[in-house]
């Protein structure tokens, strides 16, 4: 057996070790009983234990290194490369710096649990110190070994071949030309009316099965069930969604579904054969948001789509004046000023991530102190957005990322965003009736487009060239800004 | 750190794979999309590949003997012969003999699902014949090893300390006593009225639900959900009861799930402190047997319980007259000679676990030709039960044990069924108002008991010892045959 082969079955067993965790995780979130909790912690500590050793041990360096001299076609080279990646990362850190960040952030989330809920953001300040102080060193340490700046190092964990540059040359546009589109959709836009509930969760849970077997969900290979906080999880043949309902509220809830089908077609859609192996994963949150935020934005929120739910929704729960389609397509591009990341509409979203990149990017460099983070942060919402938080809890201490150690996350979500933009608008040029098949419910076409285009290529090609060949372009933000001009702007 | 605190350690992880595989095959059998089964079936590999790499480890052996030179107590001395027992059997069977009998029992199984769809033993035999060399070959490798004959060996890897002369001694009594109080029974049993239904399924897990958490299953360390095959299963602080429902059948349902809830309160009760090493864990299937026919034989079925089952069922589904106390006392004692195992009542039930007992020690002794089983178990039925079955589906197709490579397995059941009995009988000598209690739905005393002399006793004692330290007695047939005497007999 090559050396090359030996490293794949060695992958593959850390594959299979991470799918078994997706399931536990699964289990935690959706059923699993509350005093099952620690011995939960203990199982996925074992799994993730377990897969650090076998992926750190001396035997995966030296297959590395026989692998390299091996003849290897382009997917393996790249998957070799991939896995070589993996191996300078797990082993760029001492264990001790490890588990004293595993530590840290286990510690600084529940602080920010409380201190969210307290609204009091002294309480968790010396705890995120603490993390920040070990996610800094961590981010110099792989940093090193990669060739990256530390915070470089960061966002290149969670979506490889990101950098600063790029993420500046898309976010400045960003800046620039939201505020103007947002005062005018505020000054323009129609009132919308809410549709009037009850809507019984059985009846919302079967529209959204159905709308999600239309979109190309399989449910031989997945199920729709329910957590605190909806996910996509599970592996590429077992995909659990989770959502939640609100018998008062169906519309947010099922946008939210049809946000995580995105996800979900994704990870259907990663070559079969590469299974198991890095090159056949999805590339990485940014890649990974644009394949939910083109189902749930670009296709989900369209006129197109809006005038067949109007027809579904009244359907399954009884017409009423709400569910036509031009209330539809108002309400779900409805705008507002909001403080609040996760309730943020489409316009304003990009600039609640621009705060979070300035004031992440600034903490991780040194140049902004935790002491003068709530400051920073409410100076920013007043520049970006013009409103201002009245308390921690709307402001600083709103998401859960920084407190678990996750600097450099999110930027990912808005290049999502604008990687959706420019996809759907090259799949529209190569398929001209798509926006008339997604009217009739059928997603076929948007569906095999992203397939070939995105889906099968997984991790065989950097960031960058995966984009070109998609969109014969380089990531930019001149699709997106067309698009919620298009969407948001004058008619 | 000592060597003996090091082994735990590693027992610890082992126990956490097995927990996590508990989950996943809960998962596979309860919500698992049949998609993905394939993944599934990896992820398990894995986790039992890598466990069996840990237990197997030359430091595991290393680490014995060490430990073997240290201080201490009863219970740590007890976990050390456990774990160099696990060792040993782990150890004894060349690595491509334990391949090929996975792959024989998988192939084997298939086979017997299909030879018992058609009731085609001949397709079933080749398979079955190679199942039966490599089960023998593996018993006496570990036997030899143990110090123990074939049989036993197979014998005491499902029951630690059960033989077959300890068999041969139960067994006896109950072919010579039980045909003649079933030829009474017959002769003079009540008719019973069944139950109309139909019973909605909501309503009856709603029922099971509040009779398990009344006997004392804690829903906030365990669940009730739905498999083709019942079963208990997760872990001891996230115990997963699965059912099936059946719209027009309620009461034979519902003994399940009590059933199963003896299981679950075993499995809760064993010593916290001990959990994760083998010393605490539950002692075997006949001890765990045990548990659940106290629960569902013992109390469930005891006229005291059905008299308040009575009042339960007629609240949940509407009176009428088939739930009056008399009839359920009448329902759930009635005997009737059938050929099928999972079918038969407490009295026939012994019979059927003879008839497999005689056919699996000749089997492995090598006393039996596989060409000759199905005239043997047709004899053995006609001889132990007075009946015949008119196609092997109903005869020696019917168990998946065999196939499965289980040999070694059945007497379980009948052993169980044997000692929930002199537990009882024991238990009502010390808590005169045990019945009583049991009457107005109280299970406290019985699980208390249960508690202090099994559950929290765990694998601390070899098993004649626990039975003794529980009953005053070894284990025997007297209390037995005094309960289906009281039950059956005579009145």
């Amino acid at each position: 057996m090559s050396a090359y082969v030996a490293l794949e079955q060695r992958l593959k067993r850390l594959s299979d070790l991470g799918g078994a965790a997706a399931v536990l995780n699964w289990d935690q979130a959706a059923v699993m009983p509350k005093g099952g909790n620690t011995a939960r912690g203990e199982q996925l500590a074992a799994l993730g234990g377990i897969a650090h050793e076998i992926l750190t041990a001396t035997q995966t360096a030296e297959l590395i290194e026989q692998a390299r001299a091996e003849p290897l076609d382009a997917w393996q080279a790249a998957n070799l490369r991939l896995i070589e990646e993996r191996y300078t990362r797990a082993t760029a850190l001492p264990q001790d710096l490890v588990e004293a960040r595993a530590r840290a952030t286990n510690t600084c989330e529940m602080a920010w649990r409380q201190a969210r809920a307290d609204s009091d953001y002294p309480s968790l300040r010396p705890h995120l110190e603490e993390v920040l102080r070990l996610t800094r060193e961590a981010a110099m340490l792989e940093g090193e070994k990669l060739g990256l700046e530390p915070y470089a190092a960061l966002l290149d964990q969670f979506q490889p071949g990101l950098d600063e540059p790029t993420i500046d040359r898309l976010f400045q546009p960003l800046q620039d030309q939201l505020p103007a589109l947002i005062e005018n959709r505020l000054a323009t836009q129609p009132t919308a009316e809410k549709p009037k509930g009850p809507f019984p969760k059985a009846k919302q849970k079967a529209l959204a099965q159905e709308l999600m077997a239309e979109i190309g969900f399989d449910f031989d290979h997945g199920r729709l069930d329910e957590s605190t906080h909806p996910f996509c999880g599970g592996t590429p043949t077992d995909i659990r969604i989770t959502t939640r309902y609100d018998e008062n509220e169906t519309v947010s809830a099922l946008m939210g579904v049809l946000h995580e089908t995105g996800h979900a077609l994704y990870e259907a859609g990663l070559p079969e054969t590469w299974r198991g192996q890095p090159v056949g994963t999805s590339h990485g949150m940014a890649i990974h948001e644009s394949q939910s935020l083109i189902i749930e934005m670009q296709a989900c929120r369209s006129p197109a789509f809006l005038r067949y739910l109007s027809g579904r929704l009244a359907e399954t729960f009884g017409d009423q004046p709400a569910f036509a389609a031009e209330n539809l397509i108002d309400l779900y591009t409805h705008v507002e000023k909001g403080l609040i990341r996760v309730d943020a509409d489409e316009l304003t979203y990009p600039l609640h991530i621009v705060l979070r990149y300035r004031l992440e990017k600034a903490l991780v460099k040194g140049d902004l102190d935790l002491h003068d983070l709530p400051a920073a942060w409410d100076d920013g919402m007043q520049e970006l957005l013009g409103i201002q938080p009245e308390t921690d809890r709307e402001g600083c201490l709103q998401d859960i990322h920084w407190p678990v150690g996750a600097f450099g996350y999110f930027p990912n979500y808005t290049l999502g965003g604008l990687l959706a933009a420019q996809l759907f608008q090259a799949a529209e040029r190569q398929l001209p009736d798509l926006l008339a098949r997604i009217e009739t419910g059928d997603f076929t076409p948007l569906r095999e487009w992203l397939r070939a285009n995105i889906h099968e290529k997984a991790s065989s090609l950097p960031m960058q060239s995966l984009i070109e060949e998609a969109t014969g372009a380089e990531l930019g933000t001149e699709a997106f800004l067309a698009h919620v001009a298009g969407r948001y702007g004058p008619r």
